[in-house]
Formats: C-alpha cells, structure tokens, sequence
C-alpha cells in the first residue's frame, strides 16, 4: 500500500484506499531552517568557540572540522586521526566594495583567534590569522548541521554560514559522501549596491601523509600536484590531483571545490616567490582587483604542491541576500593498516568502501550539488525531528551531537561496506583496534540509524572472530583473520554480542540473517558454560575478562545481566526459530536470575563476590562497591524490550543507588590517581564507588573515572525506571563538561577521541520516547515519560524512519506517525492512554485493547508506511 | 679605602676616614619581603596564569619553570630547550591533620587546573592534577623572584611559595647555580594544633634526552637509576643518580632535593604495581599515615627509572608561621651540539661551566642552603633596588621581566666562562645559533650585569670570527673555529660590534683587554671601505646583509648609525691608545653623519636611498618607509654616551615619526601576511610602515611584525628624547599583550622563545634614569627623566652595582649613591641641580661645577666604594 506524501492514514484508508483523506494534511513538526533554529541548540560564543572541532564528512570518509571561530581545522580525510592538522592557508575571506565603503575592504570568513598566542615564533602565520576578520561569531549545531553567524558591525553586511555534510537515517550511501558542503549567506545592509567576491583559497594536499605538521607547500611527499579548473553548466570550480602517485598508492587521491555561483574566478598557483611574498600578492590582487587572474597551470616541482583560489562574485542589492555554496569533497580511496605492530598486517592495503562509489572526488561533490535539495532536506527533516524533539535540550544534545562519532575515523567502512570500528582515536591513530565486542555492547546510535553497518560488525563477530571452541576474539584484526587473535575473549563483550545479534534481528525482522548466525551464536553463547558459568547455574563465576581491561573474579551482576539477557534473547530466538534449546536457555535464564540476586544484592545494589581463591582476585575488584555499570545487562534488556531479568524493586532500588554514590556535585576535591575527565567544579557519574568503607586497596582500575559511555548508559536506564530527574542530571553533567571552553561538544573522550562508547546516548532517545520496535511482530510502540501531554520524537526502527507525536488528555489521544525513510510495516501500535474505555475514531478501523495505561491498536490490516506517509488517529473514550 | 656597610661617605670621611659619619645611616629603600611587594609586580589569577612559567635558574645552568599554579613545567635543565616537557608525578602536596580538622586533608600545592582539558585520553594523570589542590592562586613575579599565594577558605592555614635562583649583578659564580629555591610558607589558622606535611616528589629523570614526551617512569634511556637518601647536620634530602652513564656520557647528570627542616621522612622508590598502583598507594599511605616509609634503594632495572618523595614535617601551633625550603638542584655537565647540519660538528661534546664548579648536584643544593642568607639578600636587594624604583611600572616589568633571558637556554656558558648565545628558543632547540652579531646589537642587559659573560662574546667576534680579509662570521660555529662559517658579514652586526667593543671598554676600564682586540678592531671596522662604504665616504652604500635577514642595497640610517656610531666609537678608543686613525675616523664620521642626514632626511624622517642598479633591490627593501629601526645606532650612542650622530633636530623628528607612523592601537584589523606577534585589540609597533603609499610591493620582509626588542629599542630612544609619554605607550603595549592569559610574562616571542633582541629593555632603565659610567674616566652620571624630585633607581655599571636616589628641589639636591657589589671607582659624578649656585654641603669636600643644569661634582681625591658603602651628599644654593 503506498499513500501520497503527508496524506492523513486511517484503517478505512489502509483497507480501503479508495477513500479520500478525512482532512488536510498537517505538516509535522518542521523548525525553521537557520538563523531560527530549534532552541533546543546550545549557542556557543567567544571563549567558547575554542575547543569547537564540528566534524564534516561521512560515514567512513574521514572529516575535516569546522572550528568554532570559522575556521577548518583537523584535517582528517587521510584515513587517519589527525587532531590538530592544518592545511596551510585553507581559508574563505569575503572582500566587499561599494555600499557606502570608502575603498574595498577584506575580512577572512573567521571570527578574530582566541588566545592563548604564544608559539615560539607568535601565532603560526599559515592560519592566515594575519588577515582582518571578524570581531565575534556565534556557533550553533544540530549535528550534522552547524551554523555560525559572523558579527561586525562596521561591516555593509550580515554574513552567516552553514555547515553540513548529509545525514539521512537508514541510507548508509546519502550520509557517506566524502564532503563538506558550506553556504555562506550574506544579507546587504547597506543603503547603495554592493559588490561582493568570496575568496576560497586551498593547499592541495595530494601526497600528504596526514600526520606531518605541514608549515607551507614544500614537503617531500608533495610533488606533480595539479590544480585545474573544471566548468561545467550547473557547476564550477577546482579540481586538485597529483599526478605523482599511482591509483593504488596510499597518498593518491584527489580533491575538489566547486560552486554553483555563475561569476567566478580563480587563481589555480598562487603567485611564486620567497620570504611572505605568494600570500603578500595573493592578498595585493585581491583586495586591488577583486577578481583573481587565472592561468594554465602545470604540476609543481617535486617537493613543492600549490596553494589555488576559487573566488564566487556576487552584485547585492540594498537588503538582498545571497548564498554562495562551496562544495569541497575528497577522494583518498587508499588506507593502510597503520596501527598493528603484527607484521603480516602492518602496511597492509585497506581499499575504502567511499572510494570505489567514485573515480574521483570531482564526482561526490557534482553529485552532492545536482542533489542538494533532497539531501538537504532529508538531514533537515533528521535534524528537525531530533531537536524539534519534546525531549529535554540536553538529552536532545546527547544524542544529536554523539552521533557524530559514527563519521569519525572512529569508524571505517571497507569495500564490500564491511564496517571496521576503532573504540576511539588518538591525535594521530585510531585507538584501539577493532570492533571491541564490550566498548560495542554500549553503542546504540549505529545499529539504530545504519543498522546494515552494524549487522556486518556482527557477521565479523560471529563468522569471522568466533573460535571453534566458540570464544571469540574481543577484537579484529585486519585483514579479518579467522578466529581473530589469540587473546582471551571478553566475557561482557561475547554476551553482549548475543544481545546485538537480537537487537539487529529485531530491527531488521531478516531470519536469513538470523538463520546464518544462529549455530554461531549458540556456540558462543554455551561457550559460558565450558568458560565462566561451569557449574551451568546461570551465575558467572569464573575469570571473566571484561571492558575495564582486568578480570572479574567470582559473581558480579554487570557481566552477571549481560549473561542473563543472552540467555533470555537467546531464548527467544531459539522460540522463533524453532530450536528447542530455548526450553534449556530459559530455565537458567530463570535460575540464573533468581541466584545472581540471592547472591549479590545487598539490600541497595548488587556487588561483586570476590573468589578470594583467584591467586589475582587481591585486586582490581569492585566487591563490594557500587559499579555504575552493575545492570548494563539489563539497560540493555530495556532498549531490546527483554523485560526484567532481576526482580523489579532491587533493579529499582540499585540505579537510585547508582545515582545517589556515584553521581558527584564537584571534583576539585575528589582525589583520583586514575585518568582525569572530570575536575574542578564539574559534575559527572563515577564508574564506581565504595559508600561504606569498604573500598579496596587497589580498587577496580577505572572506579574514580568518569565516562560518558557509562554517563548515558546509567542515565537512560534512569528514564526507563523513570527517575527523570537523575537521569537528566547526570546527562546534563557531560554536557555542561564539554562547554566548548573546556572540550569540544562534538567529541567525548575516554581512551581517545570520539570514543564509541559515548553513542549508548541513543538509549537516552529510546528510553525516554519508550520506543521499542520488533519487525518480526511488526510491532512499534512509544511510552513517552516526558511531556507526555504533547509529546514529539524522532525514530528509526531499523527499517524505517520517522516522527511520532502524540496530544495526551484525560481520556484523549491523538497520534501522528509520519515515515521519512524506509518503509515501516505495522501489525501492532502501542501507546499510552489515560482513560478506561479506548474507542478508535472513525474513519480508523481495528481492534483496540487496554491495559496498564498502555493501548495496543491493531488495524484491520498490515500497514505499511513508505516515505512521506503519515499515519494519524484519534482516541476518545467510548 | 673600605667603608662599613651603610655608613655615610663624605669627602672628608674619603679623605680623612678617622672621621664619623655625621648622621645614622638610613637604609636605602627596601621593599619588605613578599608577600608586600613592591606595587610595581603585577599580580595574575584565574585565567591570567594558564601561560606563565617563571624561569628558575643560573646563568648557563638551564632552568625549570614555575607555572602560574604552582606546578613546575619545561623541564629545560638538559641543556635544551624542552617547552611542555613534564617530568612525570613531580609536584608538592600539603598535608594537614588536627586544628579543627575532622580527618586529615591533603592538597597538591598547586592551583586547580585551568581549561581547556581536551586531550585524548583527559588531562595527563601524569601531572598529577587529580589530586584535592587550592581554589585559586595569586601568582606575583618580580624577577629573579616569585611569589604565589595559594587561597582556599576551608582550609586552616595560609599557604605561600617563594621560588628563585640566586641573582647577584656582576657575580656570574653566584647567579649560576643550578638550583630552584622553594620556599613554601604556612601560617596557622587554626585554633588549636595543626600538623603538617609536606612532601615533594620527584621522578629520577637521569638519562632523560631532554625532549622525549614522558608519560611516567619507563623509557629506553633509563635504567639504573637510583635514589639516595642524604642526612647531614643542617640539611638532608634525596640525592638522584643513574649509574647507567658514565661521567663523559651527555645523558650523565645528578639531581638532589634537600631541605633544612629537621624532620623528614622520605621513600626512596614508591611502591610498585601495574595500573595506578604505584600513585594510588603513595596517596595512601600519605593519606593514612602523613610519613613515608623508607626502605634501602637500589639502581633501577633497564627502562625505568623511580619516583621518589622527601617529606618536611612541621608542628604549627594557633598563629603560627613556619617555612618549608626546599633545594632542588640539578647537574648535566655534558652538552653536545644537537643544531648543527654540520657534520663535522655534530655531536660535538659541550663541557657546562656549571658542570666544571661542582661534582654532582649534591654540592651546589648544599651550597645554597648553606649562603641561602647571602644568596638570597643580595638577591633581594637587586630586586628591590629595581623594583623599588621610581620608573614607571611597566618599565620596572620590561627590564625585570626580561634579564630572565640571559638564564635561559638562549644563553650557554661553556668552560672556560665562554658565553655561546642563542637568538631564542624553538620548542626543543635553540634558534638560530650562535652569538648572532645583529641580534645581540640589542641586547642591553647581559652587558650591563654580567659584563665577564659580555666580553667572552666579543673575544669569540674579533680573535675568532674575524677572518683575514676583515669581514666577521656573524654567526658562531661550535666548537669555534677561526674565521666562523663561510657566509656574508653582516654589516649591522659588524659594526654594531665595534660599539660593543667601546661598551665593554667603558663598563669595564680594562685597557689590557681593549689593546689585544684592538689590531682586529680596526680591521674589522675598515673592512667597511673595501665591502660597504668603498667610496669612504662615511655612508654605506653596498649590499647590507642585516637583521632582517635580507641584504639592503644603497644608504639607510639603519646601518648608516651604526656605522656613524662605530667610527665615533672607534676614535674615542683610537685616542685613548694613542692611535693616530682617531683623526681619519673622525673625520669620516664627519663626513658620513653630514653626508647620511642630506641623503636620506626626508623632513619627517630617515628613508633608505635604494641603489636600484642592484638587481636584487626590487624586493624586501624599505625605500621610502619609515623604519622603526633608522636610528638603531644613535639609540646605541645614547647608551654608551657617545653623543649625537646626526642632526640633533632631525633625530627628534625621525622618533616622533616612527611612533606616529609605526605605533598601532589594534592589530584585529591590520592585514599581515608575515609572522604574528600581535593580533586583535593588542598594541604595538610595526617594524616599518610606508605613511604616504609608498610601500613597495614586496616591503621589507618583517615590516609588518612586531618585535618587542625593537619596540623596547624605540621606547628608549624616545626616553633618551625626554618623548616620555610615547616611549611609556610602547612599552606599556608589550607588556599587556604578555598578559599570563595570551603570552607568558616572562617569555617574549621572536623567533623562539626568550629572545635575546628583548634584552634591549635594560636600555629603559640607562635611558629613564639618565644612567652613564666611563671607567676609564672613573665618571658616573644619573640624569633621571621621571620622577626627578624624589627618583630612585638600580644601577649597574660594569664593575659595581647599587642604588642611586635624589631629592631634587628648587636650589637643593640630596643625593645617595649606595653600592651593593664589586667595586666603584670615582674622579666625577655628574647628576642634575636646579639651582644656579651649587655647593656642597659640608663635610664633602670636592669642587663642583654646574652646566646646562647637571653638576659635575669631583672629590677631592677619587673615590672608592665598596659594597656596603653609601655615599651621600646634599648640594645647596651658595
């Protein structure tokens, strides 16, 4: 069934699509595009700015980041982290004439540096922050959108710029463009015409090793760089290569920067010369001209590449505004495996699934012009639905800005879209190597917005890593090896893998997928019982190496609800698919249950019980601390909707006690030998602590850290037993600690930058829109614990994207579901209701029951929403 | 003749010493100790303090640096430059238990740390900042001299630190100790018995390259490390060795950490363990029990070294103050030359002076504790004396602030007391090197307070870096070789020498050492006929090569003074000798100053004439620009009293010009392409501007900078001008952009870090106190600018230092004239009189002469003061 665009759905219509819709269409919630962005937006603003490192790229592209001020900073489009990397005099000016100013006047796209200044030879000068700029900017995200309005009043004009790369849910090629597209927008306030010329210059950095710290255009891998100039009817612009390395070479590649302005010119070398003279005469012509002097050029000399400028001329009339979009896409189609110290793999070829979409980067970037508008749109209905959201604004932050880490070199994306995923990235590498089954078991974000990149981390965990004694290898090497390496397997990471595999089941609805891994998963799963639940009591007691890099000894409930959800997804499962080893699973899922409470919850939250026989049991423990993380299990219960697998007080119990010890007002005064992510008068969730004296002498490695990771895990699990306000308390804790003074808000650290672990904050989306969603049962549900009244939320379901909304009355209902992306079947909604005898209205038809506070609808018929349906019903009381 | 100390000289007490003084002596102003300083430091808090690092050190020692929270940061005793270089959990904490408390606390001694805290994995744990530390902290810097206060309110006392490294005008010995004195003092605010610990810790870094970023005790350079514990009656501490180098090796080198207090405990090694083991326990048992456990040490195994800690214990009743020394010292003796492209002088083997004074660090901390009273007085005193001064404050902080360079890595000094200068500091590596001659033309400040370390450089110019043909190696290669390196002399720095020459002459009266540089004086001087000024006719008009790094072709002021200066300069000398080229410089001089000033006076200022018949004129000259710099050797004339160069009238034009042109009130909106040194809403001045369009277009290459050695060079020039008000802006405008937040205080940026050009700021002091002193004609003269009815000011005249003050009146001047070390002889003394009847008051008896308002006063027997004597006289109308 396919209905039209925003159409009004109701049961006669899905069964009897003759019917016209019963009333206009209501367009969903959609906040206006920049400057009036949803106030949902954290603003950022003078000291502030400093740390702001927005990233621009796609999934598995590498980015280069929009820096607070304007500026474009790390450079990471080399396959590699490279924080802190500059292209020398890779910047935008604006130089305007007429208007009322006396002679024409430049000002570089960028707000004035922020201290401090104090290089051993003053600010280096190939930031060109030498030129005139602007006197203060305001920067505004909603990822993937960045926004920042240039302020200086003496200025004829309003200059603002928007930043974005395209970010579609479900559509793993729209969001994996190797771009970043920037529309400056300029409005006249001048009183007589205006003329205008915006100035984009670039090094071209074909050859580049993307760590050296580059200080002009003269490094020995540099060399046959060419800059050319490529017109075309709709677009134009520069085309940067080097003819110096073959197309299988690490250091081939290429670049692009186009426009669509009509009116360009451009300078493909900057004048030659020594001392400061090609910037001196790129900034004499400029500002005496206006216009750059173009010339054929020629591959520079080895050693040396060119720096090249593409200027857009633009006339404006008194209180017009213009745009002028720069396309700017790359294409380094060749990794290497740099991080390995095995010398098999060292070095070894890594061909990047984005390089094989496209011959060069000319072609990203005309494709990302002729498709502006849909894949514009389609990232502004993501971002509007997200912070358009009725979600408190820091969860909304959480989880908008953290999806950013999955277009990180955090994640790398193959040939044959085989998903490869660093936990986080050092300045200069991705750290550490690969797919870590346990930092993976808290990321949410990827498997619920690409779950097809998160499917294929699965078929590695299982087709590649699992051993035939069915442990498997917490981590990847690459090229995949058959049973990974040699380590230990991580007891949390292999259950946790369990789960997922459910998870993406759930979402995906594909048996195949299931059926493939199935004789798999029961392997690693029963691996428990030759490993770490020998005594097959559904308690783990045995060594179990886990996420905080040391070994648990004897009984603890954090790999203890791990287990215990394995087993009872796997149960599950094994029911669908008719294996009747689900019989064997649920009955130690429910021993298990029922001993791992018996023997560790204390009478406020569950501990560790040590095996003092463990020869290294004498440290590293948490026994009888309070872990943070002692119900990730069933956190993560929660969000695939495996329902309780402890009895309901003591979970209840153990998260206000989580909250109530772990959870710390200021850190000026906390000592802490460990690493520091939290001091002075921030606010953040320990990892664990000892409330009665009872900590070890040498605790649990990571206890006094804090980590986002565990921040939202904790804080969405809050939501779900709703304790509302505990929960926002600690999410805006981190949010508050990356105030783009102290940290960058697009970049949570733990061991490395953008670490994996920060993206359990989709959880805080799902936790609190009660959304849960099985495509096996078709089943979709949302049981809001905010704004319950008039309540808007994003989804994405796996197989459909969208947004959900809901007006809740005494007695009232009324619901919209509107399909972005993908293609939604339903056989069942559920939703909240508030009176005690639902009554669909007409022209709906299905069944409705009630209970506990909660509807379940079921249409006549299937439904199946495509991109632009909406679906829309009322509730009353009957 | 030797007078006590204080004691009133008269002429009859120089004369006749039987007599008494006829009144008490009134100590010369001092300051009282920190915390009341003298209203001239400045005083940094909050954010004010993230970039400061207050250099601790002796001359050619190396230093550690304060940070402004208390934390000690580049760790530059290796002999290199190490900007960031941490030594790993190297920091003092405090621990306090009883007075009021309810359990024990400890605090690191250091400020909570400031943002941003962005790393990859948090802030290093390494710095150990996730310790309990102060609030706040209130840095104050009175070079040699630092002073924090620690405030946090909850605790019960009052905690400051006092740092420095003895600094004794004239005494190189003294002021080349390889030590930091920390002083840290607690003053009770209890109400009943507070007990104290404070224990220092200290990573054993012998073996350290110097550069290596440390992140704790393992790397490859360490091993066989060992810790010692040092009990002698007045002191005892930790003696740090390695036994894995032996003595010759550059990685050899000693460190110990003494104290006076009597009761210390101390570890030798803290405990081992994997993780945080090692901090966690040493937080531990400090926490637990408030002493360390001491246990026999040994060498390290290979690849780590150990940490240490040495602990003061303290007893403090209600009220009460007590202090907590600590001497850390430190000796590398072996240097090598890690700068050379060279081959055959890489790695050459560098012996340290220091290195040769002591035999391991052990002695020169001992040595400390044992003079401390006459280390830290004498000290004092030159704070005092110069801070205590009447000038205004911000030139009291330029030349405080700026001696520091002299004990930095900038300045080497090798056995045998050879001075080998860098131009500044990169991060890890002096830059460039070595005794630049143009560089060190500005350079006041070493001249005037170690003048030894002065005349080794002018050894190295003229008996090794003069070749036969006259031209001098403006640069050093080390070790020396005859005739330096092989590049074109530099005509600034050439001439600039031979000024020098005349400096030291007169600072020191030594006519020995003026005849055996003599011969090669005059070559090096007339090379200028056969390179420069081959039509002799006293202007310059051949290529140029100078300080800008560039060559200027035909006549300009800049050079042309110097060489004005150097013929001036040369003749005085020439006479003295008994020389008969005196006449042919003289008459030269004559001719070139006529002969400059018609050629290049434009009415407002000096132009270059540029020789456009040189090919290589087209670019990087400065034409018709007015150049900050055009009057560089009047301004040396000025300080070595030589007398006006050119036309008196037009040299106060030319200053007046150079201000109005080249002084910017805001750089945010000045375009420059060049290097950065001043940005935004910072002051400064241009190296050169063109007023009338006139700028060529490739200018000169630094014109657009701004270079606080030329800055300070102009300021004092416009002092020597009485242009007060403009000289003041100027250095008022360097001063603020090195406001702790941008810039660290006590680092000014050229090309590198602590450039030697800054050091032209002693010149504001000779310039605003009117300071002259020929030794060999035994005459002293103050002439002071500001503050002329009650001035007081430091002096150091090449063979005594001390303090002048006057109270100067309508008809009435007293004078005191203290000495404070080496010794002063004196025929004349010249200050100013308003009166028109000068005489002396009795007892002294003397003649007195009065011209154009300054007496010149000559004993009636030439006088000698030794330290400790105070001459003093009062002149009245007759």
């Amino acid at each position: 069934m396919r209905l039209t665009r925003r159409n009004l759905l109701m049961s006669t219509a899905a069964t009897a699509a003759a019917q016209p819709p019963a009333q206009p269409t209501a367009p969903a919630p959609a906040p206006p595009r920049s400057p009036g962005w949803p106030g949902s937006c954290r603003s950022f603003r003078g000291e502030a700015l400093r740390e702001i490192a927005f990233p621009l790229g796609g999934i598995g592209t590498g980015t280069v980041s929009l820096g607070g001020r304007g500026d474009l900073r790390d450079w990471e489009i080399f396959n590699r982290p490279n924080k802190g990397g500059l292209l020398p005099f890779t910047f935008a000016a604006l130089r305007l004439k007429g208007g009322g100013l006396s002679r024409p006047v430049i000002r570089a796209l960028e707000r004035r540096p922020l201290p401090p200044f104090s290089g051993p030879s003053g600010v280096p000068r190939e930031t060109a922050l030498g030129l005139p700029r602007f006197r203060e900017a305001v920067f505004t995200g909603a990822y993937p959108f960045a926004h920042i309005r240039f302020q200086d009043a003496r200025l004829p004009v309003e200059v603002s710029l928007e930043a974005f790369n395209p970010m579609v849910p479900l559509d793993t090629d729209a969001s994996g463009l190797p771009v970043a597209l920037l529309t400056y927008r300029f409005t006249s306030r001048a009183a007589s015409p205006l003329e205008a010329a915006v100035a984009f210059s670039i090094m071209n950095p074909v050859g580049y090793d993307g760590v050296t710290h580059l200080r002009g255009r003269r490094a020995a891998f540099f060399g046959a760089n060419l800059n050319e100039f490529r017109n075309e009817k709709d677009l134009r612009g520069l085309f940067l290569s080097s003819q110096k390395y073959p197309p299988d070479s690490v250091r081939h590649g290429s670049l692009a920067l186009l426009t669509t302005v009509p009116d360009v010119s451009c300078r493909l070398e900057w004048e030659h010369g020594g001392w400061w003279d090609e910037f001196q005469k790129w900034w004499d012509e400029f500002l005496a001209r206006g216009r750059f002097t173009n010339a054929p050029s020629k591959p520079s000399p080895e050693g040396l590449t060119e720096y090249a400028t593409l200027a857009a001329h633009l006339n404006l009339a008194p209180g017009e505004t213009k745009e002028v979009l720069f396309v700017l896409a790359w294409r380094f189609p060749n990794g290497e495996n740099y991080w390995t110290a095995e010398k098999e793999r060292a070095g070894a070829p890594l061909r990047n699934y984005y390089g094989t979409r496209w011959p060069s980067a000319f072609e990203p970037a005309a494709y990302a012009i002729r498709n502006l508008e849909s894949l514009r749109r389609r990232s502004e209905r993501y971002r509007d639905l997200l912070h358009g959201s009725t979600l408190p604004a820091p969860v909304i932050d959480a989880v908008s800005s953290q999806a950013s880490i999955l277009r990180t070199n955090t994640l790398m994306v193959m040939e044959g879209k085989l998903a490869l995923a660093f936990e986080g990235c050092n300045d200069n590498a991705g750290c550490c190597p690969m797919n870590c089954t346990h930092v993976y078991n808290y990321e949410q974000t990827l498997a619920h917005l690409y779950p097809d990149l998160e499917r294929s981390m699965r078929d590695t965990d299982f087709l590649v890593n699992l051993r035939p004694d069915g442990s498997m290898s917490f981590r990847t090497p690459v090229p995949l090896r058959p049973g990974g390496n040699r380590n230990q397997p991580a007891a949390d990471g292999q259950m946790g893998c369990v789960l997922k595999v459910y998870r993406e089941w759930r979402l995906s609805g594909d048996d195949a997928w299931l059926r493939k891994l199935w004789p798999h998963l029961k392997r690693a799963l029963e691996y428990a019982w030759t490993q770490w639940d020998a005594d097959r009591d559904g308690v783990m007691e045995g060594e179990q190496h886990n996420t905080y890099d040391i070994e648990f000894y004897g009984p603890n409930s954090m790999v203890g609800t791990l287990y215990l959800g394995a087993l009872a997804a796997a149960a599950r499962m094994a029911r669908h698919l008719g294996d009747d080893s689900a019989a064997t699973y649920e009955e130690l899922f429910k021993k298990g249950s029922a001993r791992l409470d018996e023997l560790l919850f204390n009478g406020e939250y569950y501990v560790q019980k040590v095996d003092e026989r463990q020869e290294k049991a004498g440290r590293y423990q948490y026994g009888e601390g309070c872990l943070s993380d002692q119900l990730l299990g069933q956190w993560f219960a929660e969000v695939v909707d495996l329902g309780k697998l402890l009895p309901p007080d003591h979970l209840r119990a153990a998260l206000r006690s989580i909250f109530r010890y772990n959870y710390r007002q200021e850190f000026g005064d906390f000592p802490n030998t460990q690493r520091l992510y939290a001091l002075n008068d921030e606010k953040g969730l320990l990892v664990c602590s000892w409330p009665h004296d009872k900590r070890p002498a040498l605790p649990l490695v990571y206890s006094d850290e804090v980590w986002t990771g565990i921040e939202y895990q904790v804080a969405a699990h809050l939501f779900y037993e709703d304790l509302i306000k505990e929960g926002l308390a600690i999410v805006s804790a981190v949010r508050e600690r990356y105030d783009g003074a102290r940290r960058n808000p697009w970049n949570e650290i733990e061991c490395g930058h953008h670490y994996a672990r920060a993206m359990s904050s989709w959880s805080l989306l799902t936790a609190l829109s009660g959304f849960s969603y099985s495509a096996p049962d078709r089943e979709l549900r949302f049981r809001p614990r905010v704004q319950r009244g008039d309540f808007r939320c994003l989804f994405s379901c796996g197989t459909a994207w969208g947004g959900y909304s809901q007006t809740l009355a005494k007695e009232k209902l009324d619901v919209e579901l509107s399909v972005e992306g993908g293609a939604l079947e339903l056989v069942t909604l559920r939703m909240p209701y508030l009176g005690a005898k639902p009554k669909l209205a007409a022209p709906f038809k299905g069944a409705v029951t009630l209970a506990y506070a909660e509807l379940a609808i079921r249409p006549a018929a299937p439904l199946r929403l495509a991109p632009g349906d909406a679906l829309r019903l009322t509730v009353t009381e009957g």
